[in-house]
């Protein structure tokens, strides 16, 4: 049987009750904040004042003489990480970044940079021995704006980052860390053939992920170095390798113990606070807790990239695309590594292109360091496309959507950064958005529509998963990365189907870095996908060994049994005749058949399904006041193959809520010598229920061949398309395009007086 | 290779710091009681005041109006368990009678038994609580004496416990819960053939475990059933499985989390608390919390049986023995289960016996049930035979230890329970006995030297290990039982000898219940045997696996690949030239070459190693006071092979310690209404460090040939010789035999004023 054929699915694709849903409605699920240990000192963080600055002297005295102050802990305890240890196994991120990010090393380079940290019995007093930390700086010219960054004259953040990507290497330091570029075809040639050209400059604003749960841990190292880290984050084995590697340790001796996460969206894939709470552990042999309060997530964790977005789109007037050219700035803030290269890729990867360019720069800027931030890079690049795409319908009097039928990937399409598309929904989801009835309704005044595609890759990777039968027949499955989107509960189904039982008597787990092999982290719709593949591989293990314990229990041979409905069968004319053996008989006897019945497996999961989308945004302006009214949004999207239907439509509306508020209202806004104005939610804005309307969900599914049930990632997807969605019914709306995000009523406003001249005029 | 090859090993059999000693010596481990959750309360158990009463009523009224009472219990809430129900996969115990040994059911059938359970605020007003219930007994008449017990007019305990064991099966009830019988030969034949028959009656206590750390758990039941227990215990899967039946919730809906445990013995392999502060959470929907004191250790938990042994030997003039025969009668307390058939076993099991015969009672009585103890039920019987061994050698003037040369077991002698022995090393034991200097030295007035031997025949079964190789090449490796022996080092020890990589790079860890697959209990001297086998293939699995990806990275065959010291190389003329790659070089591209590298395995081990000790006791006695002096203590024992011989001398020298205690002091004090008159460690006297001598050990190593490394169970044999070996030494010493245990000054004095009444006479 083929878990693809949806019809033959009984667990997979229904809409069971989370098995974490009680502990988290009733506040009994733990956060990263909400361990305590016995002696637990409270760890708090000197930071940097200066958006630039270089450190002439730390003076701890002080702070050591005060009362209750059991350690400091400032860079001179931190190992300096050779070059080639500074990439851990499949870790992406360049760990002596990270380290000197944790704990700013000769120079801050942001506002909020750590550059001592201190553990105390009490937050009260650990916050007093931070003014007691006595820090000389020498303030050094400071650089925010990305174009600025990457003039030959800004100031340069770091002497020894020359431009990568380019030929031959640069001898002198620069602001741009690296250039990136694709091809394909003759991008001027095509933009000869064009009948028009739209060229067209965007811009956004770093936005912060804005989870709810600040970044917490409680890290206890005993004497020998044996240390256990309770912490919040995307990636208990992320926790582990990157701190063993920033303080130092062997990896063997951390135990990282993942606690629930209160939102990440990719911002909690790196570590702020661990390596400074491990430290400040080993030195006061105490364990210690550190939580971060929102201005210091605002200050100092990543937002995702401030970005210029170039776009220039040549095409006949029959709507083909001739050719398509990008060019992308983005802010990596104080360490190389801006999600520029995704911006790049995703930004094209929705249209069949004839010929297409795409240059991406990497530019370090006097800002906290980027993480990521759902589908990282792609919104940014793709508001930049999907606007110019929507200028160019208008231009050409083509409709959007039609442009789009005509433009769109196909299978068999060879996208502009490589790969040739197989097995891709994105022309379903045209047609879905076609057949809608929200294309059906009628807009009042100052109303109007807009509809924007996105596209995601995906990801695969390493994950392990064990699953285990119990003595009664009930199964537990541990999987290896935080549930933040729902994956004990889609874990439980894929094992509930495979082995044919109830979802109810499946228990999924999440476990810490002891309890499973190495998984990589909850990120880039990765977990139904490479999770998925790797509990199911070990329930179809548990099957095969259920299927042996029968085969011992009637003495005949494996072959001759078949499991089916959770019970184990004889099967062919030979096999005997015995009563059926469920899962309960056979969990029973195991001791007397060979043991415990457990299977785990290791993969590093290829095959992971690019996902595509198509929105539908309505709005209201308002011309006197600036402000949008997201009147309604639909949301199409090939989400493979729905394992948790629930879960699946709350990834889409989730998406496309952060995608308003990137589009409307978020940005940091910082004064004239580079320090944040607004770190908290009163000023930095995201969307509240008030704002936003029910958003309607449609699941294409097109399954994805390479994993047992068709699953691709459906996390990032649907963060992708709203700012161009939104920007293009605004500009339906109103005739007014807006290029600059926020799309804030200040800036609505502006762009409006700029069309109505007379507006102004009459105030 | 062979891992039996003992010069070829460099980690087995080296003394490394144990990876859990830097937490135990500085207080950092936690323990059962050490444990809090936010919102807790604390539970505490009305018991009995009776040794023997029918409940006529429970009233809790009072006791739920108090304020700061969140939630009362009784056997109400506790489901009656079906027959089919009451043994659970592998578990030895009958859950039924521990689930209504864990709260009374109808009757009380000891003092100390639970009628109810209160969970409060604080410990303060649970206890105020607890003298509100109401509970009104009928009290019936009770039994304490295992052989009053057996008396066709006793007072029964159970009107549905029927002999068990007899044929034709008895109508009536019975104290008499089952009769176990061996047989091998005509003894009756046997002893015609003697030429000295010695028939000697030896009694026995009851005496504790004596654990240091009283039981004590955290349990939370979330409003879902999804359940936390935190306790210290012999076995998580045990708490696990055990109070899920009791309480009738599914096993998935259960984590067990192993605290670490002060000292168990075999009294932590069932539960006690468990179930009660589960009813105790779910009720008030608060985690609870339950810490015994020692006055309910004593009371309610179980000690190991107080018994009646008689043993009848008959022997030639030339110290073969004709024929032995053994009557033993344990008693087993308020429900079934003493460990009267492993006593009728390891007794006899030390000798090779033409004809023997032994039959075994275990009988009911008004104490608690009895639990496991250390070689449970061996140093009974093994008491009774090995006294009676030496007062024959006495009265064959022959030497005891050459008489156990006589008639001890070898490869190939048919035990007297059926087995024929072999690779066993008793033999060796008495070799390395003689050639000891301990057996050279002169003893001095009123001293004497005693010898005993003693066999335990250790267990396999169920285990479950997981060995992760982390991303910079340490290693973790997870067991499924808790580490009271030392399991921690001796598996790590195993998995870095397959590695070929320093101990240090491994680290163990005790896992959940979620976090490996099924393991049984830490007991019976099983752990290093079968953890142990489990480890070895878990480790030779990831050799097999580190060795294909060498293979992958060199693009040759994996059978091209030989793995040595760590390292892997390309074997065979063929195989190509390529530089060693190390388990750090193979875990840093392992995502490249498949994804993550671990292995776990589930096996029910077989072939356990039996075990034989031989034991030199010198003790003097003080005449005037009864007082006995340990002077020089020498256990020798077939360990098999030492993983962590400091580990294996440990167990043994704790083995004497407990043995010295049970024979010279310990004793269950009861007034005539049934009631314990000494449940405190003032009163119940176990040995300290200053009763005790160093004991020296002698570790005979005789490999077992089923284990990879040749391991055998040491921990409870050790516990097996000491009774009768200072019973010998007494009797050499005063010239004065004392059967009767424990042998502590008033029992002394009183056998020395029947052999010396003049000395009565002058007092």
């Amino acid at each position: 049987m083929s878990y693809l054929d949806k019809d033959a699915l009984k667990v997979v694709g229904t809409r069971p009750i989370r098995p974490d849903g009680v502990d988290k409605v009733t506040g009994r699920a733990n956060f990263g904040a909400d361990m305590t240990m016995p002696g637990m000192l409270w760890g708090k963080i000197k930071r940097s004042p200066h958006a630039h600055a270089r450190i002439v002297s730390i003076n701890t005295d002080k702070a050591l003489t005060l009362p209750g102050v059991k350690a400091v802990t400032t860079r001179a305890d931190f190992p300096d990480i050779p070059p080639e240890k500074r990439v851990l196994g499949a870790a992406p991120a360049n760990l002596w970044d990270l380290s000197r990010n944790c704990m700013a090393k000769g120079k801050v380079l942001y506002e909020g940079h750590a550059v001592a940290a201190v553990a105390a019995v009490s937050p009260a007093i650990a916050e007093q021995a931070l003014d007691l930390i006595e820090v000389e700086y020498e303030v050094l010219p400071h650089i925010m704006d990305v174009e600025a960054a990457m003039a030959p004259d800004a100031p340069i953040l770091h002497d020894d980052i020359f431009t990568a990507g380019i030929e031959p290497r640069p001898t002198k330091p620069s602001n741009i860390a690296k250039v990136v570029r694709f091809a394909k075809g003759d991008v001027e040639a095509g933009f000869r053939e064009a009948d028009v050209i739209i060229e067209r400059r965007y811009t956004t604003k770093p936005v912060h992920q804005a989870y709810i749960e600040p970044h917490a841990c409680l890290v206890s190292v005993a004497p020998d170095g044996q240390t256990t880290i309770w912490s919040s984050s995307q990636g208990q084995f992320m926790v582990r390798g990157y701190t063993s590697r920033i303080v130092g340790a062997d990896i063997a001796n951390i135990r990282a113990i993942p606690a629930e996460i209160g939102g990440g969206f990719g911002g909690k894939t790196i570590v702020y606070l661990e390596p400074l709470a491990y430290m400040l552990s080993k030195k006061s042999g105490r364990p210690v807790k550190m939580v971060m309060n929102r201005e210091e997530v605002f200050r100092a964790t990543g937002p995702t990239s401030g970005a210029v977005v170039e776009v220039k789109i040549g095409a006949k007037k029959d709507g083909r695309i001739t050719a398509a050219q990008t060019v992308l700035k983005y802010q990596s803030g104080a360490f190389p590594g801006s999600p520029v290269q995704q911006g790049c890729i995703c930004g094209l990867a929705v249209y069949d292109l004839p010929n297409a360019l795409t240059i991406g720069y990497d530019v370090l800027c006097n800002r906290p360091k980027v993480a990521a931030y759902r589908a990282p890079g792609a919104p940014i690049g793709s508001f930049g496309v999907e606007s110019a795409m929507d200028e160019l319908a208008h231009e050409l009097g083509i409709d959007p959507l039609k442009l789009r039928e005509i433009n769109g990937a196909k299978n068999g399409t060879k996208a502009a950064h490589g790969p040739t598309w197989v097995n891709i929904g994105y022309q379903q989801t045209l047609e879905a958005t076609k057949a809608h009835a929200h294309l059906k309704t009628s807009l009042g005044p100052n109303q109007g529509r807009g509809i924007a595609s996105g596209y995601w890759h995906n990801a695969g990777g390493e994950s392990s998963a064990a699953c285990h039968v119990n003595e009664d027949g009930t199964v537990t499955v541990t999987e290896g990365h935080p549930d933040i989107g729902g994956s004990r509960a889609s874990m439980a189904m894929m094992v509930a189907e495979v082995l044919g039982v109830p979802f109810e008597t499946v228990r999924p787990v999440v476990g810490d870095t002891t309890a499973i092999g190495f998984s990589a982290s909850t990120g880039g719709s990765r977990v139904t996908f490479a999770g998925g593949m790797a509990v199911t591989q070990a329930a179809q293990k548990v099957v095969e060994e259920l299927k042996k314990r029968a085969a011992i229990t009637w003495d005949i041979s494996p072959d001759a049994v078949e499991w089916k409905d959770g019970k184990a069968y004889p099967a062919g004319a030979n096999a005997g005749s015995f009563e059926p053996l469920d899962l309960t008989a056979i969990a029973g006897k195991s001791a007397r058949t060979g043991g415990p019945i457990s299977a785990e497996v290791q993969i590093n999961a290829q095959g992971q399904g690019p996902g595509f989308a198509t929105h539908i945004c309505d709005v209201e302006v308002d011309k006197e006041t600036g402000q949008v009214k997201i009147l309604r949004y639909t949301a199409i999207q090939d989400v493979g193959r729905a394992i948790h239907p629930s879960y699946v439509e709350g990834q889409m509306q989730g998406g496309v809520a952060q995608g308003v508020g990137w589009a409307l209202n978020e940005e940091y806004i910082y004064d004239k010598d580079g320090k944040l104005e607004n770190p908290g939610f009163l000023d930095y804005r995201v969307p509240v229920a008030s704002d936003m309307p029910m958003i309607e969900t449609v699941m294409v599914e097109v399954p994805n061949p390479r994993h047992p049930f068709g699953a691709r990632g459906v996390g990032e997807v649907p963060i992708v398309p709203p700012m161009a969605a939104v920007a293009n019914a605004i500009a339906d709306a109103i005739g007014v395009r807006l290029r600059d995000l926020p799309m804030s009523p200040p800036r609505v406003l502006a762009a409006l007086d700029q069309v109505e001249p007379m507006r102004q005029a009459a105030e």
